[in-house]
């Protein structure tokens, strides 16, 4: 069973952001921006593109108010996507806020974060969602 | 008029690898890696959240069987996406192959790479697609 599904069926406690019968995001608690989040299938499957069909068509549309939400909760430019993948082999989409072309060097930095500001991060997305 | 829009009118040449009703598919002639490439709504949007759902579902089942084709004309562990969008005003997203890691940190180098050798990289996508 992978770290991430454990933390969708509740072993392992996350900082929940929004979910439905196929997804479930929640914040990455090494992130790399305030409101870096994670969304994740509720099915194992390490690529990707070797989701089935209905997922590559729903997560995108899952993902989209909570981008927003991020983007508004802190003022962003925008919130990106992007997949790494080789550390857990489950696959999931980085929503990552960004302001400038200067933040993708900040993609392999990460901040530090203490629980009590990450239970801040989700309310304040959570206020905008 | 933006610069894919040019591209998708056919006004700029691109090494196109596939295209439909909504979206286009070409390689970045700037790649991070051989078998880099664009994927592109066929309406100007700046950023990729505020796109209407029905592209937000349609782009990644779109990108699908060409994510494939890259892997498979390479051999690489998998095609990862991005977004990034400063530079373009019209969402796009990246596909990049990648083996490792290690190659997240390759993504702001570019290498050099002629148009024959483009158009190399667009016929052994194609003979996989």
């Amino acid at each position: 069973m992978s770290i991430f599904t454990k933390i969708i069926a509740g072993e392992i406690p996350s900082y929940k952001i929004a979910e439905n019968g196929m997804f479930y995001a929640f914040l990455d608690i090494f992130p790399s921006a305030l409101g870096h989040t994670l969304v994740v299938p509720k099915i194992e499957v390490d690529k990707l593109f070797d989701l089935p069909a209905n997922y590559l068509a729903g997560i995108l549309p899952f993902a989209q108010p909570i981008a927003t939400a991020i983007q508004k909760a802190y003022e962003y430019n925008r919130v990106n996507i992007i997949t790494i993948g080789f550390e857990v082999p489950h696959a999931h989409i980085h929503l990552l806020p960004m302001n400038s072309m200067k933040d993708m060097n900040a993609l392999a930095k990460k901040i530090t974060i203490t629980p009590e500001a990450l239970k801040e991060v989700q309310q304040k997305i959570l206020e905008h969602l």
